[in-house]
C-alpha cells in the first residue's frame, strides 16, 4: 500500500481510545478555551482523521509563511498550504500552556480539540499579504477564499493538538463521512493495489462517470474512491442524501463489483486552484490513493487561474519526491455526437463546441425541476430520476 | 440483495438531510424533554441506523407484552424483543404531543431523538414480570439483563421517533461504528451476494478466525461482516482501538482480498440468550447479511440457558417466514492435536478435552501481560503481538 506523506505510518490526531477520550474531554472542560474559526476547525477535523498526517498541529507564523512561499516548513517538511489557527482575541488563553479549542459550527460550541500552546503570535499585514498572494495567487477580496482567509483574526496560536470530535461532518453525514484511517482500512480489506481518487461535491453525470472509467482504464486501477467534500452547501445545491443516492445508484449500475467506494471528508473549499490541487493530492495519498484525477479548473473560481494551472503546479512547484501519488491530468469530458461516446475534449481537436452535448448547470436544474430527464448522452436515466424526484418533492 | 425484515426498503429513523436535521434540533430544544434510560437510548441508536427497521418507534405496553409472548406485536408485526422507552417520572412531558429524548450516556444529556407521543402508560408488576420471564427465561435479578431491564422506570412512553444522533458510539468509535444503511451500501459496492455475519466484542483468536472461514466455505459465502458490539466495556477488557487493530491485522493477513469487512454497532448486551440471538439475526438481515453464525451459548450468561437454546429457538419459536436470513449453527471450535487443525468440537466426537488446545481467557490475559505469545495453535503471532504491546504499555 502507498505510504502516507512524510512518514511510514499514518498519524491521525483523533484520540481513539474511549477512556482517554473521556478523560481528555473532562480535562478540556476545565481549560481556558477559544472558539476558533471555521477554517481552523476544518484543519482540526482533517488532522484528526489523518488526512494532514504527519502534521502535529497548527503551524507557527514562520512555518506558515515558509509553507506559503515554498510548500515547506522552516524545518523543510513538505505541506501545500498554511495550516493556521487564527483568532480575533486571545485574552482568555493568554499565558495558558494548554487550551481547549471550541467548534464554531455547532451550537453551544462544543470542544473540538485540545492544544498545547507553543506560541501566540501576531500576524503582520505584510505576512497575511504574502501568504494570500502565494496561496491564492491574488489579493482580490472578491475571491471567496481570499476573503475567508483574511476575514480571520490576526493572532496565530500554534502547537500540537489532540482531536476529540469530527464537528458536524460526522453527525450530519454519518453514512458518508470517512477518515483517512477508515479509507486506508477499507482499501486494505478490499485488496486494491492501484487506486484513483475523484473529488466531487455534486451528483455525477455521465461525463464524470466516464472520466472515472477512463482514468481507471488508462492507469490500470482496480479501485476508485469517490471522495466528496462535505462542507456547508450553498442554497440551491442538491442536499447530501440526494447526492449520495444518485452517486450510489451510478456505482451500483455502472461500475463492476468491488471497484468503487463512495465516501466524503469534512473540509471547506479554499478555491485556491493550483495550491488546493496539491493539498487535494496530499490528503488523497494519505487515505491510500495512488492516483488522483485533476481536471480543468480544479478547485478554481472565477478567472483567477489558468485552466490547467492546477496540473502544471505539480511539475513546476511541488518539490521533487514530496508526493508519491500520481496525477491523472484530465480535461473536461463530454459526449461527442460525431463519435457517439464520451471523450476528453482536448483529445478531439477536430471537434467544435457544437459537436458535443453540453448543458449548463442552470439548464440541467431547470429541466430536472420540470420533471424532464436530460438527454441520455448527458445523464444516466436512473440518476436523473433520483434528481427529478428531489426537485419535484422540494417544490 | 436480501430484503430487510418486513419491508422492501430499509427504513432508518435518522434524519439524514442536514437542513431538516438542524431544524429539528432547533425545534427539539424548545420541547418538553426527558433523559431516557441507557436501554431506550440503545434502541434509538439501532432504530436510527435502520437495524430495527421497519419499527417506527417505541412500542406500547400492549405491543411489548405481545412481542414478549409471541414475537409479534398486537398487529402481527414480527419483532424479537420489546422495544420500550421506560421512564421513572413523566411530570415534565405529561400532556405533551411531541417531546425530546435526551441521551443518558453523554455529558449534558444532548438530544438524541424527537418523539410524537402516542401514549404514556404505567407498566404493572405483572406485565414487567411476564416480559422478563418470556424474554430472559428467568426472573432472577442476579441475571444482568433482568436487573437492567427491571432497573428502569415503570412509565412506558410510546410513539414514532426521529433520531438525531448516534450517541457516543459514533464519537468514540468513528472508524468502526456503522449503520445498517452503510453496511448495505458497502455490500452493494463490494458486489457480494452471500454474506455471513459474525458477532464479537473481543479480539479474534484462531478459533474464531477458523469458525468464520468454515462458515464461509460451507455456505459458499463471498463476504464476511465482522460486526462488533460497541457497548461500554468492562474494566480489564481490551480497549476498542487495540481490538480493532488486532482484528484488522487478522483480516489483512488471513482473509482473501474483498472477503471481509470490520464494523461495529451501538447497543448493549441484553444477555437474553435465545431471544437475543433472534434479535441479532434480525438486525443482521437488515444490514444485508444472508447468514448469521450462532455458536454455543450465544448471548448467554451464567447457566440460564442451554448451550444450544439460541439455535433451537429459530426452529421452535420464530414464526415461520419471519426471517429470511439463515442461521449457521456452530459449536465451539478449537485446535485438535490429533488432526492438526481447528475443528468444530461437536464434529470430533472421538476427542476428549485433552485432545484440544484450550486456554481460559484468564490464562491468555496472563500470558499476554507477561509478554508471552499463546501457542500458534491458539493465536496468530501477528495478533498476539498487538495484544502483548497493549498489555505491556498498559502496565
Amino acid at each position: 500500500m502507498i505510504k502516507p506523506v512524510g512518514s511510514d505510518e499514518l498519524q491521525p490526531l483523533f484520540v481513539y481510545d474511549p477512556d482517554q477520550h473521556h478523560e481528555l474531554l473532562r480535562e478540556a472542560k476545565g481549560l481556558p478555551s477559544a472558539v476558533i474559526s471555521s477554517q481552523a476547525a476544518g484543519n482540526a477535523v482533517m488532522m484528526g482523521g489523518g488526512y494532514f498526517s504527519p502534521l502535529k498541529g497548527y503551524m507557527t507564523v514562520a512555518d506558515a509563511v515558509s509553507v506559503a512561499r515554498t510548500m515547506k516548513t522552516a524545518d523543510g517538511m513538505f505541506f501545500p498550504v498554511p495550516v493556521l489557527c487564527l483568532l480575533d482575541k486571545v485574552d482568555a488563553i493568554e499565558g495558558a500552556g494548554r487550551i481547549a479549542l471550541r467548534d464554531p459550527n455547532l451550537e453551544e460550541n462544543p470542544i473540538l480539540a485540545v492544544m498545547d500552546v507553543e506560541r501566540i503570535e501576531t500576524v503582520s499585514d505584510e505576512q497575511m499579504g504574502l501568504m494570500t498572494d502565494k496561496v491564492y495567487r491574488t489579493d482580490d477580496l472578491k475571491h471567496p477564499g481570499v476573503a475567508a482567509f483574511n476575514g480571520q483574526g490576526r493572532f496565530a496560536v500554534s502547537g500540537p493538538i489532540q482531536v476529540l470530535h469530527f464537528s458536524y461532518f460526522q453527525d450530519d453525514f454519518p453514512d458518508t463521512f470517512r477518515t483517512a484511517v477508515e479509507i486506508r482500512n477499507e482499501i486494505a480489506e478490499r485488496g486494491w493495489s492501484k487506486i484513483v481518487a475523484f473529488q466531487t461535491r455534486n451528483p455525477m453525470h455521465l461525463a464524470h462517470e466516464e472520466l472515472c472509467h477512463m482514468a481507471m482504464e488508462r492507469l490500470g486501477c482496480d479501485g476508485l474512491v469517490i471522495h466528496m467534500l462535505l462542507g456547508r452547501l450553498k442554497p440551491g445545491d442538491i442536499p447530501a442524501p440526494v447526492r449520495d443516492a444518485a452517486i450510489r445508484k451510478m456505482v451500483e449500475l455502472y461500475f463492476p463489483p468491488n471497484s468503487a467506494m463512495v465516501t466524503g471528508y469534512g473540509f471547506d473549499m479554499l478555491y485556491a486552484g493550483p495550491r488546493e490541487a496539491v493539498l487535494h493530492a496530499y490528503f488523497r495519498q494519505n487515505m491510500g490513493a495512488t492516483h488522483f484525477i485533476i481536471g480543468r479548473d480544479h478547485a478554481g473560481v472565477g478567472d483567477y487561474y489558468g485552466a490547467f494551472d492546477a496540473q502544471s503546479i505539480f511539475d513546476e512547484e511541488v518539490p521533487k519526491g514530496a508526493l508519491e501519488i500520481e496525477i491523472f491530468k484530465a480535461d473536461h469530458t463530454a459526449w461527442s455526437k460525431k463519435l457517439g461516446k464520451v471523450v476528453m475534449m482536448r483529445e478531439a481537436p477536430d471537434h467544435t463546441k457544437e459537436d458535443f452535448v453540453l448543458l449548463s448547470g442552470t439548464k440541467v436544474r431547470e429541466m430536472l425541476s420540470e420533471g424532464i430527464a436530460p438527454p441520455e448522452e448527458f445523464s444516466r436515466l436512473e440518476v436523473a430520476r433520483i434528481l427529478i424526484d428531489y426537485y419535484r418533492s422540494a417544490q
